[in-house]
């Protein structure tokens, strides 16, 4: 394979550090020097890459949401487990690849609430990654349906987007109380709602 | 009854005009300078009420929580309903209140992504909202199942988490989809989960 122009590897590594970035210090926090630092690439060669950082905003929260669904794309599609068992493994690998990124939470929960509303670019970047969210799970959650592990009085949309909801929700509620433990608990007692 | 203080209603306007401010622009974007204008406080008073915007933030947030918590337990206690029904107006409220401060969605969760890790003072704000969120929904919650109306095998206070993660994560979608209709909707399924 060929060795990546340093160009290349340099925006990409802005990209990497850039979730971190955003979820520790918010939209307007988040220093753009800061990161070029860390990288070291000139301020010249970071709008070489990006327009704005409206715009580095926007591709930070379609690379982090790329790799998350990647991620757990790979999984579902070669785990070799019931459903539902695959379902209740899901938090832990979206964990994981959130540790990896140095983020505690979802980039995109966190940077809803203040930036949503402000800019239309991250705010279709946000829209893409709960498309693809939703296109993931979907077919998932049908086939738990039909295996008669859970309940099928909601369609498997309706349940995903409950699911979607609750684990934002816990996530904030991870980040207001300091606390991880809680984020465990309420995804079980989610999962037991939502079975047969 | 005394008429207040010229100080003290310039407090309140500050405050109640910061729920606005902060929910619109998050907390890094939100002006002080643009907030003091729009009250017509000099800038020296606004560190006589508060001592710095992190403080104001602090005290926006329980202003905010404490108004919406007053009205939902002023409803819960005087409306002569059933507590499923009760449940069911919850959001309703909670909607016209959020309106009536001019905004959308929930302060404490848009606030959260940015600031809990960033300010002790505004997540020990936060902490007390929803602990305050808590008391007042666990007895409704025991009431329903006590009627048999609310399954019960999970606690009430279990079911008020999940309620809590629900609502937060539904008005975040609201705000990436910029579509409050999903809201409603997601409400009545999760109801139809909670149900016995």
């Amino acid at each position: 394979m060929a060795r990546p122009r340093k160009s290349e590897h340099n925006r990409e590594q802005l990209l990497e550090l850039g979730a971190s970035l955003f979820m520790e210090k918010g939209y307007s926090g988040a220093g753009i020097k800061e990161i070029l630092g860390t990288v070291g690439v000139p301020r010249g060669s970071f709008y070489n890459y990006f327009e704005s950082k409206e715009q580095y905003a926007a591709e930070v929260i379609r690379h982090y949401t790329d790799r998350m669904a990647t991620q757990i794309e790979t999984y579902v599609s070669t785990a070799n487990e019931p459903p539902m068992k695959i379902i209740e493994n899901i938090p832990s690998m979206i964990m994981a690849v959130a540790e990896e990124s140095g983020c505690q939470g979802c980039l995109m929960g966190s940077l809803a609430g203040e930036i949503a509303a402000n800019s239309e670019l991250c705010r279709q970047a946000m829209l893409e990654g709960m498309s693809r969210w939703r296109t993931g799970f979907e077919e998932l959650f049908a086939e738990a349906q039909s295996s008669g592990e859970m309940r099928a009085d909601l369609s498997a949309a309706a349940l995903v987007e409950l699911f979607w909801n609750q684990w934002q929700g816990a996530l904030l509620k991870m980040q207001i109380e300091d606390n991880t433990e809680a984020l465990e608990s309420s995804f079980a007692d989610f999962l037991l709602l939502i079975r047969a």
